[in-house]
């Protein structure tokens, strides 16, 4: 399984944002939208061995929605969709237990610790410019699942930091030009596809 | 110079579509917009070396809009920014010569084989899931300008696949796995950047 977890530190946690203006309205929720799109859809269909784990920080309380490739439905590539899909989910009242919206996609509370702690089991990898080149990473590095923390377009606290250091995740770079998170996952899953990164 | 050609089979050549639902509206012109974005944005800026050319074929007469790094303003990562632009650029009357419609996007009438004959001298790359690996290509295949070719959801007609190979381009691949034009621009802008692919 491929993990993705993208943390919008100004992301709404609520669903009182206007599709006609997302980036202006929502904390920049078009940021993990389009992080959703490049993780899940191919040209004729979606990945199913991809699981998304957005952390929307912009609220009183963190929440933290998780879309789940194999039964996720209802998604398309356009950025309005997606948006909307997430609208659900956030109109949805959040606990600590997950509860889904629509098909694949779940919603409660909590932010990047208690996801770290659901992913205790994968290989951590922490995109930041300055880390090692992924290429460099060894065969087996990857074997198993794998999860890899993007930030948005504000990078890490310094809190964030040390909670993904204490998780034991490497860090590693895709190069010194700085992209935006979705171009990221693009590269990616590209990566993993043609076994330029091993994935067991 | 980095070039990209995207053709957009049923994407319309007016100004009449809706902001509101631009895959519905449009002819898929969201696709057109993803990869424009993919083509230009960094995380802190826009990619001044690229150039984009969409290739509208949803109308009576072929349009082209032209997209210039150097000059481009008012572009911001979501698709409906995007997509507003390029309705602007519709809106003009369109002739044989390129007119501007705000900084550093134009429009003409015309279509593939125009922007092949203005880019003779590049070295054309054709992207096909059948093609050769795209890392096989030798490090001078791609010095001066590049400029590479990329369908929508359609694939490309009998007489573009002519007029394509009528151009030399050369027939490359980035995989077995079906992705979308956006992905694949985010894909060639990094194997560029990171000297996997070589450019002069």
């Amino acid at each position: 399984m491929r993990n993705f977890i993208i943390v919008g530190h100004k992301a709404t946690t609520t669903p009182n944002f206007s599709l006609e203006d997302i980036p202006g309205t929502s904390g920049r929720l078009d940021i993990l939208c389009r992080a959703v799109t490049a993780a899940f859809v191919l040209s004729h269909g979606i990945r199913k061995d991809v699981c998304v784990h957005l952390i929307l920080l912009g609220g009183e309380i963190p929440k933290t929605i998780r879309l789940v490739g194999e039964t996720l439905r209802h998604l398309n590539p356009d950025e309005r969709t997606t948006a909307a899909l997430l609208k659900k989910a956030l109109a949805l009242p959040a606990a600590a237990e997950w509860a889904m919206s629509t098909s694949g996609i779940f919603v409660r509370t909590g932010g990047l610790a208690e996801v770290l702690a659901d992913l205790k089991d994968a290989k951590l990898i922490y995109l930041r410019e300055d880390g090692a080149d992924i290429r460099s990473l060894d065969a087996g590095g990857l074997s198993g699942d794998a999860a890899f923390i993007l930030g948005d377009h504000t990078g890490m606290t310094p809190e964030e930091e040390s909670l993904i250091e204490q998780a034991g995740a490497r860090v590693v770079s895709l190069g010194s030009t700085s992209l935006h998170a979705d171009h990221c996952v693009v590269l990616l899953n590209w990566l993993l596809d043609t076994n330029v990164l091993m994935q067991g």
